[in-house]
């Protein structure tokens, strides 16, 4: 059984059992995916606030209680140690190992962040016939640091990092309005048009992911992007961070549609 | 100068002087008005978890920072002290006394979280002309403490509190379109007629605020109150928190449209 045809606990297992230590893109579609950050408790107060501050790069799908790895809400039954296929762990701000588990880092006070993942937003564009150009060139979607600040939350500050797909003009309405549904995994463009006003210089040289060709006439659109809270805990360098290793995310339960606001 | 016509810094400046102790439905329209919860700093995580848990309830607008009586996003130079008519104070989850500033009892490690309030969707209603039956019967809303828990978070937990508006068959579908598209001040409906389902004996005797004229063939249409959230942090009996006046709301910058989702 192919992952693309298995449902979210299917995966989850394999994933737990070693069967699949791959990107999940194209696992159990239809369900939402999700980012993985986790803190130790005394970070998380100010990290979730900093997440309700900051909405549109910080989409909170669930925060587990300090010392359990269950995300009862969005996966009941899920183990967040076992059921990602690959983790990063980074030890006072920097990377200090890639784990396949974290059986032997878990902690009694570590908390555990899910954030939504513009997967579910990019198969809305797809279903409604808006291009995705980077899926279209088989590469990861290109990610600027911009000059905008978020809205900072005791110990973490830094920059709104976006992801930036160019839409032909007469589907830049579409685009808006069909993300627009989803808030939980990143909402409307936070930015049409005009990359300089956000501090991008060239398009062509993002700070994260891929370059992708921009069409004669296509907008540049711009979205909040999931990198900004995992690079703003990176950055106040606690003792343990733990994240899931980009591309390797965790599978919920939900289904895509149940995140549409209307 | 009435504040029904004044700015909502205007209708904070007279509430601060001491020309404003009433309530204050009907001031500075078509701005968000938020309910106030404040809890001291060692509560603060487990509050905000559960209003993240429970977003139907408890849909968040700010949370300021910790001593900080300032709510810097939704009203930059607001004073949460003084710019509310009247306030709540409970000790030990007791009502010690009300008081019209706080400039006595603020201390460095006190938190505020502002929550939605329902005037702005039943502004909404209004204008989509679906009608709201206790402002045609100048009576407060009814609500009814629900047999649904909502979901815990740490200390914090207890039932679902809902709002109760009777709505003419054909405008069940619209008053629930128009209110989705407000999810910060409770969105759409949790529950459309049967109020049995929800542990509901008697629409006639409600738990809070008063009963209104159900006419025949009207649906009851229940919505997540922001009762809950108050209920709920008293009934933890902390030694000190302190709420809004019942109807004594603090009113904010946010025009109400900035609140819709689409």
């Amino acid at each position: 059984m192919s992952p693309a045809n298995a449902a979210p606990k299917e995966v989850r297992e394999r994933i737990r059992r070693g069967e699949w230590a791959r990107p999940t893109a194209g696992c159990a579609p239809g369900y939402v995916q999700a980012n993985l950050v986790i803190l130790p408790r005394d970070l998380a107060y100010d990290f979730l606030l900093f997440t309700h501050r900051n909405p549109k790069p910080c989409p909170l799908l669930e925060v587990t209680d300090a010392g359990s790895p269950e995300p009862a809400r969005v996966a009941p039954g899920a183990d967040l140690r076992t059921d990602l296929p690959k983790y990063r762990v980074y030890r006072h701000g920097v990377l200090a190992e890639e784990v396949t588990d974290l059986l032997p880092l878990w902690r009694d006070d570590l908390v555990a962040f899910l954030l939504g993942c513009s997967f579910t937003f990019e198969a809305a564009l797809l279903k409604a016939e808006v291009p995705v150009r980077h899926l279209e060139e088989g590469r990861n979607v290109p990610m600027y640091i911009t000059n905008l600040p978020c809205a900072p939350a005791g110990l973490f500050a830094g920059p709104l990092v976006v992801s930036m797909r160019p839409i032909p003009p007469e589907k830049v309405a579409r685009a808006a309005a069909v993300t627009a549904r989803f808030p939980a995994v990143h909402g409307a463009p936070v930015h049409v048009g005009a990359p300089e006003a956000l501090g991008i210089r060239d398009l062509g040289r993002p700070d994260f992911g891929d370059p992708v060709t921009v069409r004669r006439g296509e907008v540049p659109v711009f979205w909040a992007c999931g990198v900004t809270p995992q690079a703003v805990a990176m950055a106040v360098k606690p003792p343990l961070m733990i994240a899931h290793a980009p591309g390797h995310m965790f599978v919920t339960d939900l289904r895509d549609e149940s995140l549409a606001v209307i």
